[in-house]
């Protein structure tokens, strides 16, 4: 079973001040076919143009009401609604999500055909896709916050072939009626025999996960409900570790914080994203993230895109 | 007198929809010190950035209340208020900005220091700095819709130096004063006399002006006031003269309508903007134009800087 592709596209890494080279923040993530936004930062809709993400986005979350979360919402939505749109656009975020649906409407010029339906989350609430769900955490970032985590579904163990024909199955349909969790029945030696998945398929296997913690001061993520072993754990970073006293007063993190984080959660990959603009390189983000995290540390730059791969290929 | 710098900035040169290369309308003049901004689309604080305008905005004129017009006004306030400012922020446009003043205070998440002064113009108002007026004229759009144009304060006429120093000038503070358009006293042979500034100016020189559309069908320039001879004309060209009909039905103009409307009001330059996403190339556009204007046609490049020479230099 090939499974869905999963790719993480890393579309605005600023922090509250965008610079030249990196927007406000924005991450797109697409499974399969479908295609979720979360935070939706000034100009995000070009950085999709330049990334080639396509505009069918099945749904939109916002990690909190601050400007630099959320302004792209606007100009996307009115190429949306020039595209020809017709599909719901569904907006999750924190309390303030229908004055943000009031605005959409009351600002937009183009003939919108379709509706911008808004949606109150909190911590824990669960919103089920085809083969995945996402899930909002609690964050803290001195006003209404959430995180939200990506979980696939558990995908069934691996499917003991040999056992399999030794136990009388032939290689054929009944193969695919087991591993999809049918008991099937075979005859052997003229005899009716039950076969029963657990017989010939291994130990259920955790789907993938990312987690996005928009901007937060370190929280227990395991606590909050980001599954240990999460493989991309995308984390604020606003600071390197020379500015921690500065973090903690408006509610940011720092790299180092992100990978004690990191650590802490078994994630396999950390990604640290809205840099504060005072930063002109990103070699103390790595250096302090390093320092406590043994996984791979990403800084990304826009417009970087990463596949996250099962963690059993 | 070398005169203050004219700056024009091609921000955003993008229709509707903007596309991987060019940001949705934004032009910043900037003359001596002064910095203006003519629409202010999404992006349009980036894209200051990239072209290291400065943020000391004096005033912002918006021709009317499409999203593609004005939505960087939201990020723009808000990177305004993380620095500092403390000056209040004018912002000029037709009927309906002070509902876009509510906007941005209420989407504010920085404190702001300055308020935001919005005003609403009329065609023929006139806001006045110092050596130059902008001011708006009737365009249209088939809605509320102004253009506006940037015309310097005139220039006293040419000095004539040998010609005061043959009434018995002597060169030094005498000479300032008689440009600044004073009479003057000087003794010549024991006999006082006056020496007055018409007997040693030439004619005034008008200053230079710009004119910026926005979006608009083909209009007569002259009767909205734009000068005769305007030093550079940046007008709509959503369309080629292919899509005359398209222009049309949607209130905007072709590139030859557009040089028309040069030809007409005797520009030096012409620079069409607004180009829809349709076009992957500017050729079709240059042809139109130039087939009907024969002064310079620009097609610029979002980021596309020009300076406005005086015309007798």
């Amino acid at each position: 079973m090939a499974g869905e592709t999963l790719q993480v596209y890393f579309l605005g890494t600023a922090g509250a001040l965008p610079t030249v080279h990196r927007n406000p923040a924005c991450i797109v993530i697409r499974r399969g076919s479908d295609t979720l936004i979360f935070d939706c930062g000034e100009g995000a809709q070009q950085q999709m143009m330049r990334a080639q993400t396509g505009f069918g986005v099945d749904a939109i979350f916002i990690t909190h009401w601050h400007a630099d979360h959320f302004l792209g919402l606007l100009g996307l939505v009115q190429t949306m609604a020039f595209n020809g749109r017709e599909d719901p656009l569904r907006l999750y975020g924190p309390d303030g999500v229908e004055g943000i649906v009031h605005v959409i409407e009351h600002l937009s010029t183009a003939t919108m055909k379709f509706p911008v339906i808004g949606t109150v989350l909190r911590p824990g609430d669960e919103i089920v896709f085809d083969g995945y769900r996402v899930r909002a955490f609690a964050t803290r970032h001195g006003m209404p916050s959430l995180g939200f985590v990506l979980v696939e579904d558990g995908r069934p163990g691996r499917f003991d072939r040999e056992g399999a024909i030794g136990l009388g199955v032939r290689p054929g349909p009944l193969f695919g009626r087991l591993q999809r969790g049918e008991t099937v029945r075979v005859t052997v030696d003229g005899e009716d025999r039950e076969v029963r998945p657990e017989q010939v398929l291994g130990p259920g296997r955790p789907g993938r996960s990312v987690a996005y913690t928009g901007d937060t001061r370190f929280i227990d993520l395991l606590r909050a409900g980001v599954p240990q072993g999460v493989d991309l754990l995308i984390h604020d970073a606003t600071y390197d570790d020379a500015d921690r006293e500065r973090a903690a007063e408006v509610y940011h993190a720092t790299a180092g914080e992100a990978g004690e984080a990191a650590t802490r959660i078994g994630a396999r990959r950390l990604g640290l994203v809205h840099l504060s603009s005072r930063y002109t390189s990103t070699a103390g983000h790595l250096r302090d993230a390093t320092a406590v995290f043994s996984g791979e540390v990403l800084v990304p730059d826009d417009l970087v895109m990463i596949e996250i791969p099962f963690q059993d290929q």
